[in-house]
């Protein structure tokens, strides 16, 4: 969080998306992958409970993109920044073997008010904003529902679930020093991708319509978690390794 | 340009440092890379005459990145992100077949006073501030040069010389819509690399210390470069092409 004017926050993230570890160009049309790569870095700013602003994208094409798949990108990436009020202020461009997307989102928020990963408490209840599991492609990113979640008040933790339930939330509850217990666990929820977002409200705060009641935040060793007194191990998507 | 409080603009910049498209790893150690991923960078905001205040980075690693050649190259970042008075905010992290770096730094400048790469007017005079064809590895981003100009009034266009002398000089000439003749052009002048900065100053400007003058905006086809009246074409580094 960067102070920007007398008023407002800055928010920065930045996101790859590379072929072969991210995604498979096997029946993706280029406009669902320049969609996908900006709406990853848009669920970022969106779990901070922020306003996306201005994008850059930073593009290493591979021999195979032709002229027309690389305008195909283009559509589908500019079509959700505008749906976004997103504007795109600049780039780099190079070569590489397989296509490599960064994309950079700067937003902003109310100044102090962004949404932590660390203020999880506990007491707390754990939500997600919808269904695990289902991976949708094409998935939207979550704005609305993090600027009301950081309007309410009632939101004292919130990120996107991109790696898996049980990693994400692991990082959260280490960030907020924390232990978990969730009311039942499916090992699908691990599968990460989904980008919903993963929140905790205040003992008593009315969660928003759709949200999903996952658990509550206990006391314990920060970052354990535990269902039905059962240790549920913190694996998901692992940058590194790649599983 | 983004306004940033009541009296500064944001200036945003993005640029890969991909392994055997922008450097072979052979003979630079860890350390000597991470320098090179965010001079590149710094240099361009030296370029708007504006100051580097936060950077991202967004780091892919292949096979061979051990843990000690990481700590390496965090090391060489982090260093210079120190002298030059940058914060590493945030980034991402994955892995590739070869090395790639994306780095977005985000700078700001007085309000409305970002040097433009557009100003160039008939009659300027053109100069670089330093000799080209020497390709420092560890170039000096030319950020304080950057200010002065900025500060003196007197410079008119401004962008660094990354991709070589005829191909940046061009870009410049085209989106300024002039033409420029040069004094005298030497082939090495093409290799970029250098990150020393093209400038055009007013009629009569006085130069700063150390600076080459290369030759004088003139009225003709928007770029345009002619040396003795015969021409040089706008060659240079490809950003598709690699050569």
């Amino acid at each position: 969080m960067i102070p920007h004017g007398p008023r407002e926050d800055l928010l920065f993230t930045t996101d790859f998306l590379i072929e072969d570890v991210h995604f498979r160009r096997r029946g993706r049309s280029a406009a669902d992958i320049g969609y996908r790569a900006l709406a990853r870095s848009l669920s970022d700013i969106a779990a901070m409970g922020g306003e996306p602003r201005w994008a850059m994208l930073a593009l290493a094409l591979p021999p195979w993109a032709t002229r027309r798949w690389i305008d195909g990108f283009y559509e589908g990436f500019l079509e959700l920044a505008k749906e976004y009020g997103t504007t795109l202020i600049g780039g780099d461009l190079s070569h590489t073997e397989k296509l490599i997307a960064d994309v950079m989102v700067c937003g902003v928020a109310p100044r102090g008010q962004a949404l932590p990963r660390s203020g999880a408490r506990v007491g707390d209840a754990i939500y997600v904003s919808g269904e695990l599991g289902r991976g949708r492609w094409r998935f939207v990113p979550q704005v609305a529902l993090g600027r009301k979640l950081r309007e309410s008040g009632a939101a004292t933790a919130c990120m996107d679930v991109s790696d898996g339930l049980a990693i994400d939330l692991h990082r959260m509850c280490v960030e907020s020093g924390v232990a978990a217990e969730l009311d039942s666990f499916r090992a699908s929820w691990n599968r990460g991708e989904d980008y919903e977002l993963l929140f905790t409200l205040r003992p008593g705060a009315r969660a928003p319509r759709g949200a999903i009641r996952l658990g509550r935040i206990v006391a314990g060793e920060p970052g354990r978690i535990t269902c039905g007194g059962r240790e549920i191990p913190p694996v998901g998507y692992d940058h590194f390794r790649g599983s």
